[in-house]
């Protein structure tokens, strides 16, 4: 009864997709969360011979597959580009490197990605948007709210011809609200939508590490946007008691780094509250993988990945179908 | 035997300065720290006989000066140029808007403010300093830190040559640690003195109020930077207990939008502890002004200014000059 | 600028009205809100004349009037009445001590208040409502959710004719939310709206003290009903920060008796957030009275009053009139 | 040396005996707590035969029983009986639902269940008491301090009866503190102990989930009342950290409804510190079993009955048997 | 009707009493609690006329006196004598250095502090007892019971004499619970007060700030030995809100040293919470002096103590003398 | 890849070693800590066949030694002897018990320590130091800076000869930081090491168990002296969150006393954040045992040493060898 595991291979396309299963397999995840990159899910090759090898390589491993996921080619849908988004991008979506072109090879590569998961037979396509307005972030020099507003604009200008594709294909896009991208919390979030129009393609892949060391109420963000909860991360993060060298907004330091206000962590030694998470999802009727994101700089991948694999099952559970009174009142 | 309150008059830049001194002076402060805005001090201006009615405006309302602020200009010097920054520079250094160009005027604007500071009798100048990667700030997409490490050797060329100027002056700059600058916490401020060889001209005009919400820890500030701490703002900032709508980075809101995870207060009302603050000033020998640097979106900004000057007189205090146990000996 | 502050003389009826403007006024207040109750104002006696003296002896000591209160009839109109409405009605209220008869001439009292306010010049009568519920408060022996639903029916008969009439005087009834009424807290007061189908002469006299310690988000209230605060208590109550011997539910002991989880204190020595409660009411835009109804068992209440005007006082402040940015922007 | 954990079967009487009893068994409990309702345990059967036959039934599932459970008619004692009394009652007990005779017949079962708890070879009945003063709770009208204690004298008057043939049979009865009972904090279960005059048949089923969002100290109860701990539940509960909308009162909600400040909670998922709870119990001597009573409105109640009993299993522990130093001390 | 808040002088022995009367009364003192050192108190030259001379000096300047401190030479009636309390002594008690004289001598000295305490006219003499067993604090080497019976046995042996002498001049002694006494928080307090047989001489000058630090209960304090208070103490301490290089223990740092766990505080600038004393003592019915006893070693003495003594003439106030259901119910 | 975890034996020195070694085999340890006292470890017979002896005893059970522990004699070098000396020390150390030939004696015996751990194969020696000045600690009567530094100075004079002979026997000694002992927080540390010139033999068992409840940050401890952690101690300790009547310095009260502000705890079951502990172990790259020292006066030992060695290993975990974004990067 408990809802499937899964582990997001993002983190891990340093290793061939096979050697990862043979590794998942052995930590006890149900499936994968698949990266469009490394060579775990190539969209430009993914026909439907591909997609069907794909399947049987988890099938062989008892993995099953929920979603794919394309975080680096929606960066550079609505991102400013520069000279990072070259080493994370296929040299086809790079191509000449020019800013509107990137963006655009970006956005049909997402509509590619949309066409491949349904070869592969999955339904969501996590990822990331990007934003043209990060860089306005503090809003000094003073920052008119019509730039702010033209942000959210372009923006939706260049999602909205990739959801309707969605919508055709019968696939719906989880953006992770995360910073850099067009929304990083529940306000953003909200903005993002109202863009949108509430596209019915468009909804979010919940991912509650990124919100809670911002102060963001990561449980209700779930309730207010209940019908968009297309996909879950579960991943943990943990931040300072005592004010520190390094504050929120990082202080150009690398995670890890001692004095930073907050860091990834592996999953229950953060300060997510996963309890009211699966409440939460149970109150919204989520029934959907649990799909682990797991990053920790201070401590082995292997060894966190399989503890994190453990520690969702035991945090996740059914809820209730009775109503307790009447149970007590059966005099 | 009390440190002077000034008022720092960036915030009222609309009203004419006689005016201002009026109002200060009901207000009950000491003097004023003079904006190199609107009419209050411009630097294009600056002349002897300039500087000597300055002066004597602000005599006649019994005010002092200790400095002069050049945030706005200072802002332009290591930025990123964009349309924004049209609004806050004078026409003369703004130019054409090229960029480079731009970076260059406010440069020399930023000499010659040092050399009006001598004119006026000061020898602090506060201000901005701008930062060409405040645009990095989350890290993603990946970020190397060789483009972190050019960014702070693109600002140390820049001010290098005016923090020269001004050691040969016999005038000291004061940046203010804030988001969008070099530095906006311990840990970035400690990169920008490196990378300015600590300069002996370079340090800072301390303001907690945008460290406090960041997590930083801002009495350490002073404890580690004692003998750069060339001038103190006195500003108060409001923080949430509780998960919130838009956090720490903002949601891309308006101050004071219901939701916020923070937002700055009157003096007094949000949650600096400023009781720390005068201890650590009195540790390490600071007997320049606290100048109050008033900004409060939910509060009439008179009723502030006035409330703050009586809140930063009741709370400073003079170090011991005795020991305890010797008093105590004295059978 | 500052909203003016009265006293409540509810806690004071046992001296003449004479007596409390003389001393109200030497502690600073600049009215009363006066009770219905003691003699300080006698719904049945009150005729134009009776109006007209009591406005001159405010006046002769420089008080203003903004609301009657009428806590103790009001309680009668929907509670299940018992021997302890006795000692708090008036005898033609209580009459034989019918409970239905007692409901009616309640009801009927708390009309005549609201034509006798218009003969006092004011348009806000505060009060209680009383409770046909509060005795299913844990909801053990298992209550089926329609006792709870016909409660606000009966509440909602009682009371509508009663908001009608109001209506047509133009006069509003505001509602003190607190134990042992219809409302309590915030579900309970949107559950009586719902009831009363808003009726618009129905709102509330808002009260942080009876929120706080229940757990209740007193300034989300403000914010919730921001066209239903009709007038506004100012009171105080402290609550443990570590378990006690008597929590919340009181353990059946008085106030003040050692061990009890919670008790009223005088103003500013409670854990109530004033600060953000005007701000709340600066949102929303409430010009009228900041009320205080002191009560604290542990402290000389002539102290007090004297001492919870002061501090009213020094906590109002007026919103801004700004917008801060276009202040810095004048360049 | 672990005490045994036993399911307390109230929320499970919709199922019958037999089949709750190859769950619990199933689920890791060492025995039951039978509900005196449903077919678990029923008075007016429970002659020699039927106790044999329910022994007889744990047996063959390997499970014990130590206390037989009287919640719904002892709550008919010395409640003020309504129309939500009807429904938790035998029609035996219920009869023309006259309120005196259905007291008087509710007094007279309690002793025939302590009477079959000695058939059925248990000497402790657990239960709830009622409590003719609950809908006093607030205090206002103002409630004086006279009626209070005679409700006290009624419940006394009421109870002490049954408990002199309790202790004619050698049987002791555990009122479990709780809302809507004469004792539901420290400071009321010590006026009704003393209303019993410490009767020796009379103490406490403790279960400290009713007590922890009430802000009382849970553990100080046990000190406090070291030889009243009859019998013990472990039952959980969780409280808000921030304010909410439906305050601790309830708002007249129902449990599990979104903004209440607190719910029951499936062992370990709560606040309930049960380390100390453990500590307590070693403290005095406390060698009894361990009690689940499971409720949860947002979990599986197999699900969490499960999980419940393996968490008391792995909090349990014996107290030391040695003095350190001493082992120390052996050079 | 506040309570007289007098300075503790022990703390300006340094100065002439004639010049810290003029001082003290300056600042806004009632009155002086007199330090037997210095030239304030010197029991050995305190005839009549002597205390008549400093009566007339006291009311000169308007100051009364309440009770006069002996905690130098109270520290060496039952301390372990060494070099250390040849500094605080006057050499006729410290004689030769012997210990045991030194002791002897000591104590010989407090009754005659007790006698000169008469003919001033004053009934409360406040100090130190020091402590034979303070180097035992923490136990290690094994510690057994019978070490520290020992020490309270042999403390009582010291002090019975003493407080008979005491009893029969009709005056009282108040202990200062601090470390390096005999009593340094509520359990030691009790255990001297067993072993001196709760002589009615023996008592406490309460003092917050030595039990806030430790963890001590320091409102509960006044409770359980509400018949000891006999002089109180106003004195602040400020300790760490995040672990720190210096624990609790001091890490043999000096006041003022950066890292320290905590230090005194000059009133209102620590974390003792006053409000809850001044309720605490009103319970009891203190009507004593409130004396400031000022130590900070980071602020200058005469602002502190100036500010102190405003300070406490804030907080104190007067309990109440109504019952406020009695005033609501005169209808 | 986890570390070794061991069992310190000195709180089982009452059993024999070899029923030891039983207990602890099947309590899961990897091996012992041998304390130097009961037979576990005897200094004077320890020859080459001893240590052979005890070598096999251990690998029969399958343990590992890495260390020895000698903190009973240890305490008696540097502390000032009194009777308590006598019950930890073997006689021939005690002697004729004056003081400064214990404190001899004491010295040679842990040179002798530090060869027979050569002899047994391990290269670390745990244990006390004894300290000169604690009877100091809180520095009443005041105490002049030069006592405390003749403390340290005594301290070194007796400890720099044996660290030489450690130097020499390629052996180091781990002080565990404790009250009592020399160093006792990172202030009385760094002293330490000051005083013994950073003699490379001489470092630190840690153990977070003695900082915790003092306010020191035991795990900056850990990146402070990174270089000097030679060894390290598991051990838990609670203490309370509300105030209490035995404050930190005890009370002279014993362990377990009801109302301690302070107690060690089985490990898990206290407020030590042991997350902390092992990133920072981590990031100063310690490898060696994870020792449990396992104290709980309320808990049964057996069961304590069982769940604190299943604790432990839960707990540890190996660092990171992988950079995430390089991982991320592979596009």
């Amino acid at each position: 009864m408990r809802r499937p595991v899964t582990l997001f291979t993002g983190q891990w396309a340093d290793l061939p997709l096979e050697t990862l299963c043979e590794k998942a397999s052995a930590f006890g995840y149900d499936g994968l969360e698949l990266a469009c990159w490394g060579d775990h899910f190539e969209v430009d090759k993914a026909d439907e011979a591909y997609c069907k090898e794909k399947r049987a390589l988890l099938e062989k491993h008892g993995l099953k597959v929920f979603s794919i996921s394309s975080h680096l080619v929606g960066q550079a849908v609505s991102d400013r580009i520069d000279e990072r988004h070259k080493s994370i991008l296929p040299d086809y979506v790079w191509g000449d490197g020019d800013p509107k072109g990137v963006n655009q090879r970006a956005a049909e590569e997402i509509i590619k990605t949309g066409e491949s998961a349904v070869r592969l037979g999955v339904s969501v396509v996590n990822g990331f948007t990007g934003s043209p307005i990060w860089h306005l972030l503090y809003g000094f020099p003073p920052t008119p709210s019509s730039m702010i507003d033209e942000g959210y604009r372009i923006f939706a200008s260049q999602w909205k011809p990739i959801m309707d594709a969605y919508q055709d294909l019968g696939v719906r896009f989880g953006l992770e609200v995360h910073p850099t991208e067009i929304a990083f919390d529940i306000a953003s979030a909200r903005k993002a939508l109202d863009a949108m129009d509430n596209h019915p393609a468009f909804g979010f892949n919940y991912d509650p590490s990124h919100l809670g060391y911002q102060g963001v109420d990561y449980v209700s963000f779930i309730d207010t946007f209940r019908d968009r909860i297309f996909h879950v991360h579960m991943k943990d993060a943990g931040w300072s008691d005592v004010p520190v060298e390094a504050g929120v907004f990082g202080g150009h330091t690398e995670f890890g780094t001692p004095g930073r206000y907050w860091d990834f962590r592996s999953l229950g030694r953060g300060k997510i509250q996963f309890e009211e998470i699966i409440r939460a999802l149970n109150r919204i009727g989520y029934r959907g993988p649990l799909s682990v994101e797991w990053e920790d700089s201070g401590m082995d991948r292997e060894h966190g990945a399989k503890e994190a694999c453990a520690f969702v099952k035991s945090i996740d559970f059914p809820p209730s179908e009775i109503d307790f009174d009447a149970a007590f009142e059966d005099k």
